[in-house]
């Protein structure tokens, strides 16, 4: 059978998924190293995460800011004291003006120096900690919950779109408190906003749970996850939440009086979520034709192509559609006015088809002059694009008819990718392997797309987590999260032999 | 009089600015040099700009797109070429690591030099450009309308938050066009879309017109501006719009197929807005009590403050306030939904009251166990804050009878303001000065917020322009625009002697 794209998830999945991001126009290479111009149908999703991410942010009482993109060195010398394994790689400004090298070009001017070195935001928990130290004073102060969207840099050596580039965009949470506990009831809270963000607006599943001890943020007493597995078998972690502790409130003296009148030291947390839910997206609901957008992220969730004829009968046929796209844009659909598009543009109306199915649009509307005519529309949904025969899937419809089930057509979508994509998670999660051979075994060569593993171990620390993270890294495996609220274990830990104490899901991931 | 600031903009309009900065909570130096912390009422603001401008760019069928924040050295080098007067003073980017220096702080790593620098974009028309180049190739791709969100750096020496910090936040549109003709209604399109947001959700008036040759955008072929008189008679440039001729488009290879089958360079244009505007309305709106925030970009509009007295009655009177909140929150001002804060933090009611004060909300609503027991609400308007007593400026009233006008109050602050500054502006403008000599008595150091001064000119270049601009400048003035639509002028320069052509604004300014 015949796609819209040359490449197949099953032939080469890292090829198919730059074909898809070409294809549906989302982003393409810069000329910058390891940045990506995000082009608009790849920023109109990041928008739609944004607009729906950032009401549930408030909602739970957390106020935006900005924070400067620079940082001094300094600040980085005070957190590299107390974090080992602190991350280096990135961007550092060392001038600031340019002057002409007196053959044409231009070079950074040596007069120019700058006397500390700026970096580069990479995360910014030591500059908001330093303002932190500024806004809290007493326990009246706290909680301070605050958020930004931003952009960051880490020098990437291998990128790839959306996945891991140099620049990324994000939101930064970052809050400070009186105590671990209502420290933690935050961390948890960012958790599970984060979860069924991606279950309710991505159609995404993940699993919610806690990174490994060697998987921490550097710093972290504790750090969250939520995991996605992408149609190859890989998982993607798409979102974190950390628990800091009292350490990076020490790093940048963030004290409160008590009630008392004593001097406290705050709990902080720290969690974010990037344009990389975007590749979550592409891999979790892509196909053979391109991306499949869930509604509720679509920039576009009904598009509407004429089919002109450039004669006299376009005229009566685009008043049909416009009238059309009125009625539809006075629906509602997951919360929210339906967002409609009549494409006027000029061009064959199968390429401009074939465009919107590469993008992804939910809902595909063909009209032709009988359609008008007859007061019908041809409706092509996008997650069932085919007939049995292989021809693609035109549900004829009264157009009044259409109007009235737009709502509920779009709402199916949205619960059709999430069940759709929920089953085959669910398939590919494989319990019963009990022994390090086993799961060798298990990840073998044969198994292209094995899925995850569910196993029970007994969360072992320091060296001897060590010694299991070596022995998953020379299968290629990583221990992705504990999950949360999982039925109790029995039984032996696979690695240590010892009695298990909870659940961890092992996979290759990206 | 006593007011809610220490400094009055009467005695001290600098200092007057930066107090209402603070006492509004709107930003703070940031520790880093040149950059701000916006802090959330800052940020919140700078929300209802984006919001309110993101809309009527996509209403103009502009497309957001997200480009790189670096820009590598070279494509400044191509731009120097042919732009005099180009600005170099620049964030460079010139290392990718860090690395201990073994006395426990960290350096440049010396390893990780980069082959070429790379720039902090201090505004996108060189990477936009080069992407411009790939996406146009023929007649049916153009115009091509795009638009980002960003920071931008430009390394200043003397700062002032808002109005000038080495990263700002702005919106920059770039489009690219078949022929001088689309061009220039695009530019003349951002620059009334740039006016009637300024006046229309900013309360600001502002003149459009074009900048002398003198202040053009370096390259540009016409660069156009808003100006707004602030409150001690400066000008603010508070927006630009450039057309770019094919100059930009010559540098970055933007050429496309037109309908004959030949090869034509695109004409280009830019246009952008920034947080700048914030400072525009803080010293167009504000007064000795703090910042008056125009309803249309108040994070809140309405803040219901509820005299609590921690004993039994604080149930009773929060259920009453909340009862408020939801009636409130389900009115509709300005084509929207209103805006309503329900203020329940600990703390005096006239503490919480200043405050709000400060930060300029529009209408506060104090709220007393009688209120509620009476079914009344006590309402202070933002815009007339004292009786002619001095004292503080209630009005009682029937809670439902405020429900039922609160759209109306809130609409009938957002046209006060702005015609208040009008008044103000509009009585400072002033006319039939027609000699330097008379110029410079009228900008003595007796009169010190003098306004702007009207003048007909003979619109001179080159030299004769540079002769006008030093006489000005030794005035400490400078040029403004020369405004869109204006009537004809007769007479003589005031520079040159020669016939004048057109009118011109002079001023002193930001």
């Amino acid at each position: 059978m015949k796609h819209a794209l040359n490449v197949t998830r099953e032939a080469d999945f890292a090829a198919w998924y730059q074909e898809v991001i070409a294809e549906a126009e989302m982003a393409e290479e810069s000329g910058v190293r390891g940045c990506m111009v995000i082009k608009p149908w790849g920023y109109g999703i990041w928008e739609r995460i944004q607009t729906l991410m950032d009401a549930r942010i408030k909602a739970a009482g957390v106020q935006n800011c900005y924070f400067p993109l620079f940082i001094p060195l300094s600040y980085f010398a005070e957190e590299a004291e107390h974090v080992e394994g602190f991350a280096k790689e990135m961007a550092v400004v060392t001038h600031h003006r340019l002057i002409s090298d007196g053959k044409g070009g231009l070079v950074p001017d040596p007069e120019a120096k700058l006397e500390e070195p700026l970096i580069v935001r990479p995360t910014s928990e030591t500059v908001i900690g330093k303002a932190m130290s500024r806004w809290v004073q007493s326990w009246r102060d706290l909680p301070l919950l605050t958020n930004q969207w931003a952009n960051v840099v880490r020098w990437e050596m291998r990128t790839r779109m959306f996945l891991r580039t140099s620049e990324f965009l994000w939101q930064e949470g970052h809050t400070a408190h009186a105590d671990r506990d209502d420290a933690m009831v935050e961390t948890l809270r960012a958790l599970e906003m984060y979860r069924s963000f991606s279950e309710d607006c991505l159609a995404m599943p993940v699993i919610a749970g806690e990174k490994p001890e060697n998987e921490r943020f550097p710093g972290a007493v504790a750090t969250y996850s939520i995991e996605a597995m992408m149609q190859d078998g890989k998982a993607l972690q798409a979102g974190t939440s950390h628990y800091l502790g009292t350490g990076f409130a020490e790093a940048a003296g963030i004290r409160y009086q008590d009630r008392e009148g004593g001097q406290q030291l705050c709990h902080t947390t720290s969690w974010g979520v990037s344009t990389r839910m975007i590749g979550g997206v592409i891999m979790t609901h892509g196909d053979d034709d391109g991306l499949r957008v869930p509604p509720a992220i679509a920039p576009h969730q009904i598009v509407i192509l004429p089919m002109l004829r450039e004669d006299d009968g376009d005229a009566a046929l685009l008043a049909y559609c416009e009238e059309l796209r009125a009625a539809l844009a006075q629906q509602w659909a997951l919360g929210e006015p339906v967002r409609v598009l009549l494409d006027k543009r000029a061009g064959k109306a199968t390429n401009k088809r074939w465009g919107w199915v590469k993008k992804g649009v939910p809902l595909i509307l063909e009209i032709g002059g009988r359609d008008a005519a007859g007061g019908q529309v041809s409706v092509i949904r996008r997650d069932r694009l085919y007939r049995e025969d292989g021809k693609v899937q035109f549900a004829a419809m009264a157009k009044d008819g259409f109007v009235a089930q737009a709502t509920a057509e779009l709402e199916d979508v949205q619960r059709t990718l999430h069940a759709e994509a929920t089953a085959r998670r669910d398939a590919n999660i494989h319990r019963g392997i009990d022994s390090l051979d086993a799961l060798g075994k298990f990840f073998g060569e044969d198994q292209r797309y094995p899925g995850w593993v569910e196993l029970a171990w007994s969360r072992p620390t320091g060296d001897a987590l060590e010694q299991v993270v070596q022995q998953l890294k020379a299968l290629k495996l990583t221990i992705r999260n504990t999950p949360m609220d999982a039925a109790p274990v029995s039984g032996q830990c696979v690695f240590t032999g010892q009695p298990a104490v909870e659940r961890i899901y092992v996979a290759r991931s990206y």
